[in-house]
C-alpha cells in the first residue's frame, strides 16, 4: 500500500516533531473530483462524519415532522456534542416527547468532553448517563425513525434493524455505491459501519448540497439538515470545538462534521462541493487542520470562506506552562493541490 | 521525506482503520545497529524517554547521595507518573529534604492522568499542584543537582542553567554525537530539547546497560538508575500503565520508558541491547503495541523476554458500551524485521 502525503505538521521549536498523512477527496456539482490528494480510492469508516446523511432518514421518513422536530433536533442527531448541561437536556426533552427516557439509549454512557461539565456535574453529586454520550442526539433521531416506523425500539442498533437498514441504503444511494458488500464494523456509539472510499463520501456530500438526483423529499431533508447545522452550530459540537467555530466563521456558506479516527467531511452548497478526507493515523488534531486548509486554501473553495479565522488552520502547541513552544499546521501538500486544480 | 513503514494497525470488524508509521533502532553491545525499522537517522525529539539518562547527572554529580536519595526518589526521577497520591506524596517529602515546596518545581501544573484521581482531588477540595505534573520527579532531580552544585535553584529549567547545560552535555556523550548543534526546543515541561537521531539514541540506551566507554562513576550511575526502575516500576508510571506493567512482567530484564510524540525508548542488559523507536505522527497507542512488538518478536530480544503478557503488545478497541470493536496490533513490518536480523 502505496503512502499518503503528509498533510499535517507539528512543529516544537526548530524542527518538525510530527507528521500527519492522509488523503483528501474534493467533489463538485458533476460529481466529477475537482482536487485530491493520496489516495481517495481506499476504503476507510466515516464514522460520526455520516451524521448529517444519517439524519436524512429521521427526516424524509417523515418521523421528524410526526414529532414536530426543528432546527434544534436535527442539529442534535448530525451532532458529536460536548455533552453540555444544554446538550443534555434538549436530549432528554426530546425523548420525553417521545414517551421515552435516556434508558432507551443504546451508546452507552461516557463523560462530557470538556473537564468544566465533568467537574461540574462531580459537585452536583451527579453521573453522566447515556444522554450525555456526544451521539445521544443521533440515537435520539433512531429512536423516533423507529417508533414513527412501527418497528421495535429495542436492539435500534442492531445492523438488521429496519432503521438501520434504511440507512445503510440511503447512505449506499447518496454515494452512488452500494453498501451491501462492504466490509463493515461496530461504531463506538454500538451502530453498524461501513466501509466507503474518500471518493464516494465526497459525492454523497456534493449531492447533499446540490440536489442531484435525490428524490425531491431526500433533497428537502438534505436543506433541512443544512440548515439545522448552520442554525444551531453550538449544538452540532459546542463550546471550544472545530465544527462549532468553522460553521460559525463560514456564516452559513458550509457545513463540516467530525468524525472518529481523522475524518472530517464538509459541503459548500454555492459551489456544489463535497468535501472528505481522512488522517491515516487517526488523529483528531490533524483532521481539523486540514479541513481548515482545504476551506481555506483551495482555489475552487477559498471565494466561499472569506477571512478565515486563522486557529481554525494553525493551532498553536503549548506546554504545561501555556508557553508556545510549537504549532499545528497544514504541510505542503495543500498548495500542491491548489496548483493541481484548475481555478 | 521517504515515509516510513506501518509499524502498528488499528482494526475495527472487517478491516484496518487505522495506521501508524515509524521507525525503530535496536543497537547491540558493540554500538552496531542490530535492527532496523525505516528511517533511523532522522532527527526526533526523545522527550520524556531520555529520562533515565537525564537522571545519570543526578547520581554521578553527587547530588542523590548528599542528599541520601534511594531507589524511590531516582525511578521518580525518571518518570512520567500519573500523579496518583504515591507519586505526589514522594515527591512532596524529597522536596522537604530539601528545604523546598513545590512552588520550586518549574514545571507547570496539569490534573492527576487518571479520572479516578482527578474526582478524588475534586471531592477532598483539593487542586492539583505543580507536584501532580507527571515530570515533577525530574524537576525535583534538577533542583536537587542545582542546590548540590551551588547553583540558583530559579530558572533551573533554562537552557543556560548550569544543571540542563551538564544534562545536554551528559546525552551528548552517551550518544556518541554532540547536541551543541543540535536544533532544539521547549519541552512540555519547560526543559530543553535536542533533535537526535534514533540511531544514536539506541547507542546510548545501549551504553546505558553495557557501560562500555562509561567512566566508572557514570557507569555506576547507570546501575542504579537501572535498578531503581526496575524495582519501584509502579513509580516510574503507575496504575494501568503501559511502562510499568512492562518493567513488572519483564522481572529486571529491561527497562523501558515512554516519551510524548510516540517515542519509547528500551534497554536489554543481558543481551546489551538498547532500542529506540518513534511513531511519526506522535501516538501513544502505537509506541506502546510498537515496544512490545520490539521486545517479544525481535530473536535477539525475544529471549528475555518470555511469556510477554498479550496486553502488552495487542490491545482490544473497545465501544463506549464496553464491547471489543476491533484490536491495536504490530503491522507485518515486525516480521520483516526479524527475518533481516542475524538470529
Amino acid at each position: 500500500m502505496s503512502a499518503n502525503p503528509v498533510l499535517v505538521e507539528v512543529t516544537r521549536g526548530e524542527m518538525v516533531e510530527s507528521r500527519h498523512r492522509g488523503a483528501v477527496a474534493v467533489v463538485d456539482a458533476d460529481g466529477q473530483t475537482a482536487a485530491g490528494i493520496g489516495d481517495i480510492t481506499r476504503l476507510i469508516y466515516p464514522r460520526s462524519a455520516l451524521k448529517p446523511l444519517q439524519a436524512l432518514h429521521l427526516i424524509e421518513s417523515g418521523a421528524s415532522a410526526a414529532y414536530q422536530l426543528g432546527d434544534r433536533e436535527i442539529a442534535l442527531a448530525c451532532a458529536s456534542h460536548n455533552g453540555q448541561e444544554q446538550h443534555v437536556s434538549a436530549v432528554v426533552h426530546w425523548l420525553e416527547r417521545l414517551g421515552l427516557d435516556e434508558s432507551a439509549l443504546e451508546c452507552g454512557t461516557h463523560s462530557p468532553r470538556r473537564s468544566f461539565d465533568r467537574e461540574a456535574l462531580l459537585r452536583q453529586g451527579k453521573k453522566p448517563g447515556p444522554a450525555h454520550n456526544n451521539c445521544s442526539g443521533k440515537h435520539s433521531g433512531f429512536l423516533t425513525a423507529a417508533l414513527h416506523g412501527g418497528h421495535a425500539t429495542e436492539a435500534y442498533i442492531a445492523r438488521d434493524h429496519p432503521v438501520q437498514q434504511a440507512v445503510l441504503a440511503l447512505i449506499g444511494e447518496m454515494a452512488g455505491s452500494s453498501l451491501r458488500e462492504a466490509p463493515g464494523g461496530i461504531d463506538g456509539c454500538g451502530i453498524p459501519v461501513a466501509g466507503m472510499t474518500l471518493e464516494h463520501l465526497a459525492v454523497a456530500f456534493s449531492r447533499f448540497v446540490t440536489g442531484d438526483g435525490l428524490a425531491p423529499t431526500r433533497a428537502s431533508a438534505a436543506r433541512q439538515v443544512y440548515e439545522a447545522m448552520t442554525n444551531e452550530p453550538f449544538l452540532v459540537a459546542g463550546t471550544d470545538r472545530w465544527c462549532t467555530n468553522a460553521i460559525q466563521a463560514g456564516c452559513g456558506a458550509f457545513i463540516v462534521k467530525t468524525g472518529a479516527e481523522g475524518v472530517y467531511c464538509g459541503a459548500v452548497p454555492e459551489a456544489g462541493i463535497g468535501v472528505a478526507l481522512k488522517i491515516d493515523d487517526g488523529a483528531h488534531r490533524a483532521s481539523e487542520c486540514a479541513m481548515g486548509a482545504v476551506l481555506s486554501e483551495i482555489s475552487c473553495l477559498k471565494a466561499f470562506f472569506t477571512n478565515p479565522p486563522i486557529e481554525l488552520i494553525r493551532t498553536p502547541v503549548k506546554n504545561v506552562a501555556g508557553k508556545t513552544v510549537g504549532e499545528i499546521r497544514p504541510a505542503a501538500a495543500f498548495q500542491q493541490m491548489i496548483t493541481d486544480v484548475p481555478g
